[in-house]
């Protein structure tokens, strides 16, 4: 096509190494991790993922866009993960969308001329900012989410799609898209409700106001709120480890189906749970488990 | 048809005329607002929507139900207008249908005899009374709701269909249905789960019974509870008042969003909100409000 | 509102008028019939509604796509109307949407200059454009379509509205919009799958090709052809005569069910039409056919 | 089929028979019950459902499972019931599946050599557990749920398809498959997020951590907690009392619907509801309610 | 509860006996097959199928329509059944509902006098007669059906319940419901659709009209038609036989397979389909096909 | 993650690569075109992609599957694809899978002894052949497909997931899966049924039967046959000719809409169209096609 007669430089992977990276779309390459506007860590199970660009209140550029996707689909296929913690370097989680970003989607659209073509462009910059926002969701581990700091407009977009999320009591949050007469549309109008009800998430859609971490506590938003950062930073890696120790089998099983529940009716939830277990219910760990529940001893889980 | 041969007494709107009505039938002709069982008062972006039959405690009236649609029909309309308040005249918000109405209801039905289209006539009620209390709900702009005094079953049924509702802490309020041996048909059981969960839903309406202001801040279905009627009022009035200066155009937008976004699967919610975007991102507003980023100023946006 | 201050000159309806008008939105003002771009005509039972227009081969013009919704209110409503039967003037059904609409659309929306607020003009115009195009599907009654002649664009969204086609086998079809370089928009990429599958209906829409009426029966489109326009007339007037002897309680259910089933999966449509039956199956009209079944004679069903 | 040849010992039930019990399968035989793990006591129109295995902390054994689906049919059928609570006889409402079941499963599955057929095996397991416990919510009256003591996996699947939950304070709540290796299968994990919310649902089923009733009630998977099991038992009763004063028509039609408007959209769900009342409005119960309004008296209701 | 006090008649089946009958709820009693309105004959895998009241046209009588429902649990039970073939003993397929049934049906909800009420049990009858009609397509194996004679109402519908349908040339067949003044309630208007799309089915619904066997393979309704009897029933069978050689494991699956797709989205069906194979695909019947493609051998699939 | 140490060998593409690349994960790298296993050939704005192992009948083996899915992200991202072909090298379009992926497949999943996950991995490559079936589906431009010689197995359901297909009168197809014991799962049974209706999808799955391409049109499988692989091929290259002739972007946007239709209501496919046009409607080849209509010349769009 745009290269053809350019010679391959790829090869095709094998169906095993297909199959062997299961929970991503296995014909990606896989990639180093030394990113540009992320830092990754991987300790005893647990990758901590960081928005890291302190200095610019970790706003969401378009590289770290782009690297939220790859670090989620790394941690799906890294047999070291069984749990991901998602935060931010320095004082504050993220202030959002790095205005830069629009400027350039707004110059690469005006290079467009045709208006439907070039709504097309702007069609493709939002989907981009989707799949980035949603790459938690779609990560095979539960996401951890630690907040503090400045939340704001993307950030909590990022935020709702992660599976649970802690707050420093001080953090300071908002659906800031109002005010920069934006309807926010990478996952914030669409996940907030069914973690705070439908009322709340319109009240704070419509007015853009600003909230504390002790507010979202009170509303549902993040399970609970801490004093000090270290407090919040402990009682999250808790969390973690204790998730770590449990079937990485059937961890993932229950991310999937927590997701599919929240998009289905309850027949059709139910069904969809029970041919889940018709295929993975007997495992090596299901025995292990039987086996501590004899012996009275906590079971030992394989590694994924 | 029924009037054939008879002169046409309309004259076709113009193309114009339909396209600049937009989030309203347009085909509606327009009607004038002094209503005989509501009140309503424009004020600086803001349209107070009262019902007003405060010696019959606000009961829902035929004619309360039929103008409750042409006044959220205007106010989709009026340019004037960015946000609504609906509230009770008097010391209620309102005591739910009006008794003589079901007797109405039944009188009409026992005109007819064949049993089939009795029903059929029962339906035609039902669905008329169902198009009222969703009426705030297809308003193109946000509702705010005001409850004080008795908030009793078709008055619930109405606040629920509200954007956020905001309650006196003294107010006594039940999803009194089940005491008159009816399902409650016109909107609570479809709506209250989204607001309450469904639990809190059930047991209200198994029940049917009373409880405060304060309660229902407890169970969620009111955002906020005040000691005083003055302190509510300044309250929504203030909410409101911060709407109104957000661009229109994003709050309608946010308002189409979030109702799809309820009844749709996060999927297609996603997939609906990139649309919208695509489509209404370029605005005149977005550029005031990057214009006011650029110069720390607030933006002012478009009237409408 | 918009007309404040200015005094009421409407009554509000009493429930006893909106409830004796099933199948429409009870609060629109009934109208005259004499309309500018259509005939209607009703003589024992059957409503036939022409497009008329025959100089400009029935193109479709504004105040045709409004009278249209104003014909199907009005059938509904129309206690002598049993089953319509939607054809056009002259030697064509319908030459599609008339080329100046566009043209005034576009300028419509060139008179806005915010390009977000202009795009909310587009969608009132595609909002208004598709009301008119699934009024025949609204009309609580069959509408049977006769397709004589130029059937092109606009003409086939409107016919796919319609309960079932007839053709005249010479008669040209042609779904159009792709050489406007409009995705077609008013229904029949919706309607037209579920009526010749979606093969055809892909290859139709990707290439725009003139098909002749003979074509349209083979693909499933038409019901049945005819080569002259007699034996055509005939045969619509025909079933439309034997639609007009049926209950027309059962036959406004059945359209009911038929709309319903199509949008919904299996077992909520059997709910649906269980609860259906539910409420309207005892009935004079099922008297009459049992007694009727008795005696071994034809029932007379009540007019309405 | 496998007994043919063998003379028939059923006889075909008459329609009356059929129609007679509404809000069950009607074809299945009616059976006594007294039953080997279910203790069953109806008073003043309450059916009190007692877990009894108490020496057992009343596991979930396949007598239990397999005599819940029928004692809540038998509870529909029985027109002396109007409300049902659902309890645990000794000091634990549930410790969970008895882990014999486990064992005796896998040894089932393991008779069958074809793995796609042992798969089959276990599906049917699955689906006759989930039968169980969708059987409080297939009931045709409402399930209340008294919680006390241990309150373990299986047990909170069951809870949760109840009506409303009320909980002893000291209670010890755990969603506990994870533990197991298990993915939850029989209903927690697809009726707890309509409870408690999205988030609160995946961090109980990731961690499987143990928590009070009190706790329970914050996160609003109990309505009410209480101090003591006499007071826990009192309110539940109490309330259990209320609901049999009310219309039990309408209290049928109140959970019929508020089951089917959890799982659709609230367009359909509005069209659910009005074709519920269109069927059934109409009654004595609601001649009833009106004649109590005008003499200002309670009225009574029909029993059933 | 009924019969509380009665010591219980029936034993708690084991968890083996449960599982043992996959595709039927397993809690049911199995039952001999000798019908009074039904005859059934298992030769060689088939299951044969006969309405057996040649003297009254095979009219659906009470009996009948109770029997269906068992009769296609045993055959899901069956382990000799891996094909069913539906037919009508004598000259006809069935001439529908039993007008005996229609009084009967109207008697019993003559005697409730409370008008609610009264439809709780119209809507009792028509739920039995959904699970009748239904019970083709619950059954776990295919049913082919060979219609033949008068196919009239009823007979249609519990028709367009099975995978397949045979035609004799002259077979008579009518959606009758229409002139009974009765919206065809128990699966015509919901499956007929899918077969030969929403055109064709609307138009013999509303018309009633009586069709061939030969119209109705050109309509799609049959998939193939006869001039004799003895080539029907010889095509049939041998497709029966086709059939029952096929791995009795995948046919189950290919069935539960297409009716989950005829009720959901593509991506819900492709996932649906992804699952069941996940669970299912291994098995000895794949390791025989296997084998007999390398030793070029038809495979001999296991029984059951 | 796995790489964790190893520097970074990509670079973050910019946004304006991202979104000039339209139609697929922009993220994706793009890739050189000269494939093991297709052959790729771009003309006058077709694209023509064949199965090339014509030894081996275009047995679909692994880099054929891997394949495809990277020629059909090409062809969406190559501005000089306006449509695509896909048809067989030599004497056939395909034999269906190549039975050594199923080998393989079967010896990656026996390397894992955790029955659990074993069907993880079984669930991998099931997701990997739907990806790759699904693929001209995802492929933002029109995909004809020409079918001759043997079309078995997986070859049908890749055909079903093209456009539109034309065949050879003599070709011979099968749904091949049940002879292996196989419930086809990558598309067939998902597709099918919507091309060919319920009826003849479930008889060609639970026989297997071979037809021929002939009787592929009758059943409307394909949209027309030929006698000659001259006629085939110059047919379908005259299709696709006049596809590439009409504007690019409605094309795309006529496909998006399409299968958004197939797979929701009709009512939330008339909104979703309403608002593709909304951002889509205007556009240089809307402008063009007017002036075209008031020249009375053909309009030549943009290339893309």
């Amino acid at each position: 096509m745009i290269h053809r007669g350019i010679r391959r430089c790829f090869s095709t992977p094998s169906l095993r190494s297909i199959v062997n990276h299961p929970g991503e779309s296995a014909y990606l390459s896989s990639r180093s991790a030394d990113y540009e506007a992320l830092k990754v860590d991987v300790h005893e199970g647990i990758a901590s993922i960081s928005l890291n660009r302190p200095d610019k209140m970790n706003a969401l550029s378009v590289p770290m866009w782009y690297e939220l996707i790859d670090a989620f689909k790394s941690a799906s296929r890294d047999s070291d993960v069984r749990v991901c913690v998602l935060k931010g370097e320095g004082s504050h989680f993220s202030s959002g969308m790095d205005l830069t970003v629009f400027s350039e989607m707004r110059a690469i659209a005006d290079e467009e001329l045709c208006p439907g073509r070039k709504r097309e462009k702007v069609k493709s910059s939002i989907d981009f900012f989707q799949a980035s926002v949603s790459s938690p969701e779609e990560c095979t581990k539960p996401v951890l989410c630690l907040l503090h700091g400045a939340v704001i407009g993307g950030a909590v977009d990022l935020a709702t799609a992660c599976d649970v999320r802690y707050v420093h009591n001080d953090a300071l949050l908002s659906v800031k898209e109002i005010d920069l007469a934006i309807v926010a549309d990478v996952g914030t109008m669409q996940r907030l409700p069914h973690i705070v009800g439908d009322q709340r998430s319109r009240e704070l859609t419509y007015t853009g106001r600003t909230f504390t971490g002790k507010e979202a506590v009170d509303y549902g938003l993040a399970l609970e709120g801490f004093d000090t950062f270290e407090e919040l930073e402990d009682h999250v890696m808790g969390v973690a480890g204790v998730i770590s120790t449990k079937s990485p089998l059937t961890v993932r099983g229950v991310k999937k189906v927590a997701i599919y529940t929240r998009d289905h009716g309850t027949e059709d939830a139910l069904q969809h749970v029970a041919m889940h277990n018709t295929a993975h219910l007997f495992s090596e760990d299901l025995d292990r488990a039987m086996e501590g529940m004899m012996k009275k001893e906590e079971p030992v889980f394989r590694g994924n």
